[in-house]
């Protein structure tokens, strides 16, 4: 690998910059609503939540699915220049990364309070994506698109296939998976699984929906919008809540990424994540070891297994073992997607788990660690992804 | 205003961040090749200029615009890990601001070689932008185009109507720019004007566009693909060229901003690039008075005798007598698109601007202003933009 590192220049970002506010609008199937208006809703709501004012927002860095032009935003919440916005590529990849983009542009003196949101229509509400390649299908996808891997379900089952047949991976381990975001969700009002159990016998029950993976493996399709706000720490200790210090960073595209389909790679399973897992932990002064809870990106369980592994929680193949006795579970070593996660809180890319690690640093989750002093959040496994670790000061 | 300035932050780039390497591919009307290999030769063109090896590159901040994935240049190039990645919005917006994002990775040590290019291939070449509205037209666009101002060339008729209407102006001013931009293309072998002179005579009797505009006050339509490559100032200087400084930058939309249509704001003429030009010199040790030449962006001729105002070349109104005398031809007091720029090299959103701002410090541009030591180059008036000085060490 050829990672370049600097560590005196992101001493710059590391513990100086911090969120401030988030918010969200509740999450639905269809939220009824144009896009636009809740994109702006959860940028305010976020503002409000760190008490600062609409005119004092300087900046934005969203993701590149975004509908909503950043002046079309701006100009509603009433703001007087915007002097810092990009827009980040990889659909779920670019969860944490719009938090680096952001803390960039804090530390540079280039703006000094940053909007990061996902807002998520889903439009028609159609779900037949094999019915959506409309388009010439180029570059990478053109490996294996035509070969039916279109959905990324299809794509992300022969992960799941490959773990098991490679590793003994068993269903049941994810299964573990489903039940503990499930049982996360279950505490959580504003989950869209709230007040369903999963129990295994249900979840090896579940319709296949691309072999191995059925119904439960899955996440939710959900319309949302979310934001956080980010700005310097020493800005943050002057407002309303305790600041949830950015610590480490990283994007990553490794070498030669194959869209979602790197699932016959050699080192066995090395995803785009074990690429920003070396840059996040060689820049972070934590390790692994030092999280108290995790917020992996869940768009089928599978990813939380290999995530485990590409993070450093545990070995390669060892993740269906890590979750075994409760130990991702609220209690355990180290419990995951503590909100209920894009399996049963609700599927934004990814942008749910940075509100929740900022609630678990805060004290403020309904399924809180005790003592919660830091967190990894992370994005989209299979694509050029992104992961942050948050702290407490 | 409320600009939000930390100059101690912002000295983090300033002076300290600088490109060493340019490239592009031959302008032409069709460039007869797919967008993803000129997007990738231009990149690979620029890191030879350097002296860097591809799989040293590790960052790319590029215009939203362009239509190939990050992840299929870096392939194609042998970029083992991209670690900084985004797009940056607002068209011809974008130029600038992708140096400057280029910069705050480099300064948080998030990257160590950025690419910033533009890549432009035109499609099917139909030109006719009033038959291209075929959607729902949204946001500010619904305060004008059902008016009839569809076409930019509409639009930037009202400010240029307006500008001699409340100034004084004249046609012959803006063909001072025209004229001054083909003087300056004529020497140059690239440019897709070299060898056809325009003289005042020939420019007042161009066929009218959108009144009061005409043939000769719009920019070309060009297919091309152009890069550069930005590193620390301390690496530059173990590379092939003289490091060309970073110095100032900005982005910024202003308050309400109206796409292209801001023509009737108060106070009189107020664009998007009073704030970007603010910001800009407030950030800045030099001044207007101290650059050399200035590349201003030009879609149409009117967009420079504004952005000299705008940039505090001289006083608003006043940017019509500026250009009299030869002022902003070469050997004058201000040499202005010292290429040709958009109106007689190439039109690529102002990419090509960027790359002559290099090439006067450098020493080496076919319209060499002596002693070039630092230089303005301006993105898009009209919609959220950015703008960069360039010096030499």
């Amino acid at each position: 690998m050829n990672h370049n590192i600097d560590r005196d220049l992101f001493r710059r970002i590391q513990d100086r910059v911090a969120i401030v506010g988030i918010g969200h609008l509740p999450f639905a199937k269809d939220i009824g609503r144009p896009i636009s208006d809740t994109a702006v809703e959860a940028i305010q709501l976020a503002l409000e939540d760190a008490g600062l004012r609409n005119d004092e927002l300087d900046g934005m860095s969203m993701f590149e699915m975004e509908s909503t032009h950043e002046v079309a935003i701006a100009r509603r919440l009433g703001v007087r220049n915007l002097q810092w916005w990009d827009k980040i590529s990889y659909g779920g990849g670019a969860s944490a990364a719009t938090l680096m983009h952001a803390a960039a542009a804090v530390a540079c003196g280039l703006a000094t309070t940053v909007a990061c949101h996902r807002a998520r229509n889903r439009g028609a509400k159609t779900a037949r994506p094999w019915a959506q390649e409309r388009e010439l299908v180029k570059d990478d996808k053109a490996l294996h698109v035509p070969w039916g891997l279109i959905r990324p379900v299809d794509v992300i089952g022969m992960w799941a296939h490959r773990h098991m047949h490679e590793f003994g991976t068993k269903r049941e381990h994810f299964g573990n998976v489903a039940i503990a975001a499930r049982k996360h969700a279950n505490n959580n009002p504003y989950a869209m699984m709230r007040g369903r159990p999963l129990d295994m016998q249900t979840y090896l029950s579940g319709r296949v929906i691309g072999y191995p993976l059925t119904l439960y493996d899955c996440c939710l399709e959900t319309d949302g919008a979310l934001a956080c706000i980010v700005t310097s720490v020493e800005r943050a200790r002057d407002l309303r809540n305790v600041p949830v210090l950015i610590h480490s960073l990283a994007q990553a595209s490794g070498p030669n990424p194959v869209h979602l389909a790197n699932y016959n790679n050699t080192p066995t399973m090395e995803t785009t994540s074990v690429f920003c897992a070396q840059l996040l932990w060689e820049r972070s002064a934590l390790k692994p070891i030092d999280m108290d809870c995790a917020q992996i990106y869940d768009a089928f369980t599978p990813l939380v297994i290999t995530g485990l592994e590409d993070y450093g929680f545990c070995k390669r193949g060892e993740g269906g073992p890590f979750t075994e006795g409760g130990r991702i579970e609220l209690g355990g070593a180290l419990p995951v997607l503590t909100s209920g996660g894009g399996l049963s809180e609700a599927y934004v890319h990814g942008f749910n788990l940075i509100l929740e690690g900022v609630r678990q640093l805060r004290g403020t989750s309904v399924n809180q660690v005790p003592n919660c002093k830091s967190t990894l959040v992370t994005g989209a496994s299979g694509v050029a992804t992104s992961a942050v670790v948050l702290r407490t000061e």
